[in-house]
């Protein structure tokens, strides 16, 4: 049998996800208390709507989204959703660590939970880049990292150069595309340029894929604007039209682009999906430089060119030339797009700053806040790498990558 | 090659899209505005919540409600995006051009951006008639044509009849319905009668245009109600209920009429589908004189009898007798439901009001309304079917018509 | 033909869906009235906002939750859809017979549509456990009985016992389960003790039931919370939060203990679907005790691992001990966990009372609510079993369990 199957996860995954729990249990029990003092009935309701939105897309916009490989559907979903409840406790644990050194108590409430769940979704991001061929226990591990990391990337940005939150959390799919592209590049697996024999997509799946990829298009608009601050509800609003527009630019110019890119003419649905985001991701990171409607729509443009070129042309070059094997590409999803929003931001405040003084000192800080989280995230990325690598994790065998069986029961009920 | 494949619509498709987009950019530059001044922050929230809900059944419900087509699941739900981002943008110049004559400038409101995506659902309505039979540039047409009709139906309404705005849009089904007819009509291919090769549904994409009619069912409360005015929270509440209880009715009743009308006793779930929506349909026509909850049952009960009879006879009857291929029933989903919500609206205001001569003038009125949005909705199906009949379009060979094959490639990561 | 097809619905579920629905109707034509005098715009949006919340997890999560079986995919999410439509009217009138009696009139609000649509989700619960062995006819009249066994429980502990409605409607896991429990054990088949032909679960509609159980899992904060006194925001707020965090902890012990029960070490995805919940059922049941945020998540913590437990070893024991089939595992998943929010509620709110003789009189308030509960459910199941058990309704037989073909038209459109 040892050599058919993978190897069993028993050993090493029940006894972590006990360790891990029983351990937070007994950590909120002495540092966590609910924050019950809220305002009004109306503000409550309000910020619980828009929490909902963020927990669907994390949830199952995430998790639905890499369901186009054919035998990876329960692995995709199911450690997606393992992953995202462990990192958000996890966040909301590094995320309080300043009320506990003020306090002594860490207070959750709604703003916390949002902000730990986007946390998660920066690992979520990275776990792109090695689903398939790591198993659940490297999950949790790097997403324990990589939020951590993650964490301390925000902290540095504030403490150093003042940047402030919300500007920092927008960072997180720069953040989590690189930490996932050094990760995955440290795990290459020889062979892995000929194709994993199980990596394939299928129609069918195709539509959970699509499914997925159209709750992170529909509820986007919540995820770019629901930490601008309450008291300008104008610039809420301004958040929510540019990502809106930006992402049906998005999606007619994707589809554009897969056509144009295919010899044959036609659409290509796994590009399609993760294209017709790269507005939402662009416009996020520079949306507090977005003023007009058109700049939105100039950003969803040229995300979406630059992020289906780059499913199209990239990918494989990657691999090829770089041995890095992205699964869920990223780099184009996440990766290029949140370059480019922190470029549009650069362009557009110097455009609108008249005072060219004002503008340097404005890109000075702009480049070194980009500067400083590329460094954390290739420095974590590389760390998580090594640690990953060691046999102690037993990875699954190429032959078993991207197969369900490997990890779940899937005959008989 | 040539023989075996669809037209590539690499030189159709991919520019046509590009000149739509970046002149969409252009026009969005010059001349709109995003409305920043919002009256507080409550306010906007409540107003984002029911904008999300219109967006998932737009691009969520409408998208997979034609997945049970088995090998066009990827068209249905991907073409469905593509058109409903293109007829959005669309859809806010021309209901902006009385802004844009009055001040110069068109103001982007979440209230602007709902009625747009309400006449991008007209649109999607039409194109369930021609899906799988038109290549995607043919539905990009048909998208810009029908939107530019139903909004000069509005017009014309408001301007000729006084007919307040909300009673006009909530004709869309309506007018969707005999524009999609019309269409398909002229679209007409010979061999059509005996049935295309491709068109199958098969048990596990049913389950997604399951999904896809369950969110219609879920959210139509918010379609029907998100327009009214404001200021009468019990009207609004009313037409929520109305709804709501209209489904519920209807969903029983299909079940019935489904059992009943099958020699073997079975249900058939392509038929419930559509036809659990009809009471939604009917009851958003008639909404303004909807009062009680029994009338809103009784035209929810008279919806799905109509529309699951429809279902089950005319189909094949419209196809045979009339040469007119209505790939998704959209005469018994939004055509009959609604020529009977209409109907109803006629009867309960003539029933509600004490004085012959206000109701004579009522009926006259709404028959006057009907008469318009068919004519304008007749005509401009005409000239769409004309347009599209074109060689230049490159339509598919009956051969690869509903099959996702034509348009997307479906091997190969 | 006769003995190769299931007995045709024909005569049997048209009939009596036609005869209850023009009845409900007629009932609701003289003696419902819409409320619409909404005190302001805010709070009806607000309770709008929370109603779809449960109608999502009633319609969609219910409704996809049993697709895990392979060939029932249709009739799990379509029979859900019509049950839930009926109950919700039939819960309607049930729970409004107070207002009836006191003002001849029952007031339709979204509150009452709410408490409805939970009377109708125990229900939902108790379909659970025949789902796959009765036919929609034997389902309505489950319905029916097992929303009037509730409404009537609930009358009994607010008469006898002044247990506040909230709690009432909470223990709705504890009664679906056991009226479940009891109605599948009467209607105990021969031969099921060898598995049906056709109970069978695969990897593709594994996804669907994933998409249920997920969408129950994120609303599960709402359906806790939502009943929970308006005037309180803060309590509102507690519910969100531990309902969240047991939610959290929940999916992350279901994985262990999967992992650890299986001998293979592999995860199992319908024991997760189902223990992943476990925490919202038991803190559902407890809320009104649990104040701090361990507390939560150790009830969340101690529900998975029952849950997880009994799903693994419970089931099989079950059915071969006390023929008792349990198609959705309602024990493990509603039943369990229920009891055991039950007890947690019983302990802390000894804990929390510094008198004795206090929590002696609550001790005893608590188990007679318990032991009533109890009671009703096994009742009221009884009297149903032996009424379903009657050949008139033309059960399907043993080949034709767990198959949409004994009741959907599959082929053809």
């Amino acid at each position: 049998m040892a050599p058919r199957y993978a190897p069993s996860l028993r050993s090493r995954l029940g006894p972590l996800l006990l360790f891990l729990q029983t351990g937070f249990i007994l950590i909120y029990a002495f540092y966590f208390e609910i924050q019950e003092n809220v305002v009004d009935e109306a503000s409550f309701r309000d910020a619980y709507a828009e929490f909902q939105d963020v927990n669907v897309m994390v949830v199952l916009g995430f998790g639905f989204l890499c369901t186009f490989l054919v035998r990876h559907g329960f692995s995709s979903s199911g450690f997606n959703l393992l992953v995202a409840a462990i990192a958000t406790q996890w966040a909301l644990m590094l995320t309080g660590l300043e009320s506990w050194y003020d306090r002594g108590k860490i207070p959750l409430d709604l703003r916390s939970v949002l902000v730990a769940e986007m946390c998660a979704a920066s690992a979520l991001i990275s776990m792109g880049a090695v689903m398939g061929k790591a198993n659940p226990v490297q999950l949790v591990l790097l997403a324990l990292l990589e939020v951590s990391g993650f964490v301390l990337n925000e902290q540095l940005l504030q403490g150093l150069l003042k940047v402030r939150p919300l500007k920092g959390i927008m960072l997180l799919h720069i953040f989590g595309a690189f930490f996932g592209l050094t990760l995955t590049w440290i795990l290459y697996r020889k062979g892995s340029e000929r194709g994993f024999e199980k990596e394939k997509f299928d129609q069918k799946p195709g539509l959970f894929s699509m499914l997925g990829s159209v709750f992170l298009w529909m509820f986007w608009p919540t995820f770019n604007s629901v930490l601008v601050d309450d008291r300008f509800p104008g610039r809420k609003l301004g958040a929510v039209y540019s990502t809106y527009l930006a992402l049906a630019v998005s999606a007619v110019t994707a589809a554009s682009v897969s056509v144009l890119s295919s010899p044959r003419g036609k659409l290509n649905l796994i590009q399609m999906q993760s294209c017709i985001l790269a507005g939402g991701v662009a416009v996020g990171v520079s949306m507090s430089a977005v003023h007009q409607p058109w700049e939105a729509m100039a950003i969803g443009f040229a995300a979406a060119v630059l992020s289906a070129t780059g499913f199209k042309y990239l990918k494989s070059h990657m691999l090829l030339a770089f041995h890095c094997h992205d699964t869920a590409a990223i780099l184009s999803t996440h990766g290029l797009p949140g370059l480019l929003g922190w470029f549009a931001h650069l362009i557009l405040q110097i455009k609108d700053s008249g005072d060219p003084t004002v503008a340097i000192r404005f890109a000075v800080f702009h480049i070194c806040t980009l500067l400083v989280t590329i460094t954390v995230s290739l420095t974590m990325g590389t760390l998580t790498g090594f640690l990953l690598r060691l046999n102690v994790w037993r990875p699954p065998q190429n032959r078993k990558c991207f197969d369900d069986q490997a990890f779940w029961e899937v005959s008989g009920l």
